[in-house]
């Protein structure tokens, strides 16, 4: 594994996989807060989170939904993405090191939260 | 054409494409600037943007285009979409009036100018 | 007034601060939706989403409104900025011409209108 | 400390504090890139920044510097906040766990680096 950013850590390869694991999750929910989406651009919204986050360092895989019913509808057929509408599982490795990492709206906390699995 | 928010308004139909035109241009840069991007994922960033912006009243037809030549690489193979990277070009019709807007960097501005083309 | 951007339009100066109003209000949306608030941190939010939409071309003047109230909360004490939140009102000038321009949750489009008022 | 979250996660308290780290520089970065920025607006947003990430959970003290200078100027007379213009430090404490992290940009990197400093 290549990591030209190795020098500026001093953790172990767990720590670093849960840390990465934080950044894109992060990443996710305050880049794409916002988007219109409706069910016609549902799929390739999904797609291009995907795509894109998995170029962020580490990303061994990640899945992203989007559940938009439930939602009420607005005059003008679409919503703005928000974060009760994220489902998404991502897997971080490095080294020999796995972490599974989700975000998930939890009802009981009224909030979408991003959380370690594994 | 229905419009369920014309009670609002008090212009014409150009004015109206105008400022819808306006809007549009708006929210693409500040929606996606900050994306990470390559060429692995750049035609899907753009479809992604064009599908989510049609979404938005009045849109006719979009076009975005993701210029990554000519960024500098970073160690981790990909870079953050800024406004220089982005070409747009926007139609907004409102009942009759067509509108063309349209984002591109200028070199003579160092400026990404969100501009009307007709 | 100086516009180092004139030679690129061909436009009334009443269609340019319309264009203009349309990109400020956009970008307000786009930029800051997804921002942790509540009351301790709202004014603050307020002045500086002002402030920097001020930087953009044309603005005459600004006021922010964010209304947390009638939000549910969650279990972290905050939420995150949602259109249905924000309240805007913005004047844009081009040489003579002033244009108002808003944007407003409206309940019964659901949906967070950005409008011309004058 | 209180964490209504707690049931779901099942990892040490370092690690806690670690992933909560990963969270809060990712969501600056995507939150807030774009924003318009020169001197005169410069503390306001930092501050405005700093307010809002505090309101995420567990976070113990954060600090947000814009570095404008070395930016080519716009016709405009602002920029656009990027990512190598950002130098956060954060810290987060879970329990009796602190970490501490940073987002600054690397030169021999040409990359905004978020990493752990302690």
């Amino acid at each position: 594994m290549n990591d030209p950013s190795r020098k500026y850590f001093n953790c172990t390869d767990r720590e670093r996989a849960i840390f990465e694991s934080g950044i894109k999750l992060g990443a996710i929910f305050h880049q794409f807060i916002g988007v219109p989406v409706n069910d016609s651009n549902r799929k390739d919204m999904e797609n291009a989170i995907e795509k894109s986050i998995k170029l962020q360092p580490f990303v061994e895989s990640i899945s992203v939904k989007i559940n938009i019913e439930g939602q009420r509808n607005t005059s003008f057929q679409y919503v703005s993405l928000s974060g009760d509408m994220l489902d998404v599982r991502l897997a971080i490795r490095y080294n020999d090191q796995e972490v599974k990492a989700r975000m998930q709206y939890m009802q009981d906390l009224n909030y979408p939260l991003m959380y370690l699995e594994e």
